[in-house]
């Protein structure tokens, strides 16, 4: 496994990706209790809300609030997204408050029209906008596109048609591509091909997994997507997130499992584990709920005291 | 990933390992269900109990009945374990009833001790005779070697010493050796790592991993194990199992999740995963609790209809 890097990044995306899924409304000051602790986790980056219309994701309603109120140390790069145009004329009124603006679509037709009422090409129009104004405002600008791997509604979905679609992200502007395994759809092998195609398709620009754990295998997803040579990945902690198909899925991979074995695997994330799961069994708390993420029952790997070492 | 198998044999060991850590006694009758049903999902090789002491395992107290009563198709391997050469005395009364002898010990003195009240060198000292006479029976006989990957008593287990023991179990005529990941304390590094070590220095016989999935990784433990050439695998359904210690442990990985995952990337198990998550299903209802499993809620992946094809 020589060829497996030394170090990754990763996005905590439950403060948006996972409490949008929640059912009951997080109250404001515990969302914003919860931020502040994952940042001093040693997370550098955090996706803390999405400015979207409030009857469509009550959940996130007070966007602006969270990301008024946050207080994260000043090495923790903080993302929003945002769906469209509208989205990032809110953002933007705290432009100083963030670093980096994340947008997404679909890769299968059916699913972007279920999820944004639009065909693929009118989001990527509308999302050249949004990445040509992101940019002039100094932002970072991430792209995520969901059902990368398969769809619910559609079955496959090519790998080349997400590569078409990654490259007018980037043509657009967009310095990180995510690939979304939204459903839970993706197997190692898969991949570890599809990633060496877009590796190869899209040289110089960040490429993200954001992997769910709907069928219990996001971790092994991303062992492969290391072996692809990515370094790069979005979590949840708690495993919170999901999609609401299929139903009963569980959700994002946790950031807790994520950071435990690549930790174990001497593959540094610059997250405090003890830390992270703390965090977690307080967002338990929160939801008053069991959570499905292992290692916060399990508790990091214990190896004892290390061995006596002459002075 | 070329080089990985077309094919692997997976052992069911929920009726054994999974019932063992259920705090209530379930059925006997119900126990014999659900191992007939297993028995018709296509699994070929079944851990059906352990002849031990009723008063050490009250939920395993029914062993003889149990093996008495199962009706599974002919062409399924159904293991027992025993600890000793009495448990052995008490399963050969049924010897036509069975196929293949499952011992074990721990690679860690002091977790040998907690589990069996015995040094190493004792328990092998035992397990050869025990080994000897189950060959003089023509049964096949696989050794589990636990916490083969680290004790959470002991922290580090050397791989040598893992490599001694087997050494060991095989000149004493055992067929197939199984590293146990007892407490759910391996990565994929150390596991590639280990099972390259251990197929060198155990050419010819079958080695077979044994993850748990304490800490969520299990799944990413089997594709390590894939890629370092092992094909066969144990786990036990609706993810039952696992260890007292670290307290809160989940269990073993989940054999519907294995055979999901196997499945989608190509490699053959023989396992009909909708069966197999109804057999999961029931064992739910039996135990009135939810189960860990992910496959279980969210179901096999749907890739809808196949492409329509020229006749």
């Amino acid at each position: 496994m020589s060829e497996l890097p030394d170090a990754v990044r990763v996005r905590e995306v439950g403060p948006r990706d996972g409490f949008q899924n929640e059912a009951e409304v997080i109250p404001t000051h515990e969302k914003v209790r919860l931020i502040d602790q994952l940042g001093r986790t040693g997370l550098k980056r955090i996706e803390v809300t999405s400015f979207v219309r409030r009857d469509v994701i009550p959940q996130l309603g007070d966007a602006a609030e969270v990301l008024r109120q946050i207080d994260v140390p000043d090495d923790v790069a903080l993302s929003v997204l945002v769906p469209n145009e509208r989205g990032l004329d809110h953002a933007l009124v705290q432009r100083e408050r963030f670093h980096e603006l994340t947008v997404f679509l679909s890769a299968s037709e059916t699913h972007n029209r279920h999820n944004v009422n639009r065909s693929i090409a009118q989001s990527l129009e509308e999302l050249e906008r949004v990445l040509d104004r992101a940019g002039a405002e100094g932002l970072r600008r991430e792209a995520v596109i969901s059902t990368a791997f398969g769809c619910p509604y559609e079955g496959e979905v090519p790998a080349a048609r997400v590569t078409e679609i990654a490259q007018v992200l980037v043509a657009a502007g967009a310095d990180e591509i995510a690939f979304g395994d939204t459903t839970g759809m993706a197997n190692p092998r898969m991949v570890e091909e599809r990633f060496a195609i877009w590796r190869a398709a899209l040289r110089g620009v960040e490429l993200t997994a954001h992997f769910h754990n709907t069928r219990g295998l996001g971790l092994a997803n991303v062992l492969a997507s290391l072996h692809a040579g990515v370094d790069s990945f979005e979590a949840s902690f708690g495993e919170l997130g999901g999609c609401p198909v299929p139903a009963g899925a569980t959700g994002n991979i946790a950031t807790e499992e994520l950071v435990s074995m690549l930790e174990e695997m001497g593959i540094a994330t610059g997250v405090d584990l003890p830390a992270l799961i703390v965090a977690t069994g307080e967002l338990s708390d929160v939801l008053d709920r069991p959570l499905g993420s292992h290692v916060l029952r399990a508790g990091p790997v214990d190896w004892g005291p290390p061995p006596d070492r002459p002075a």
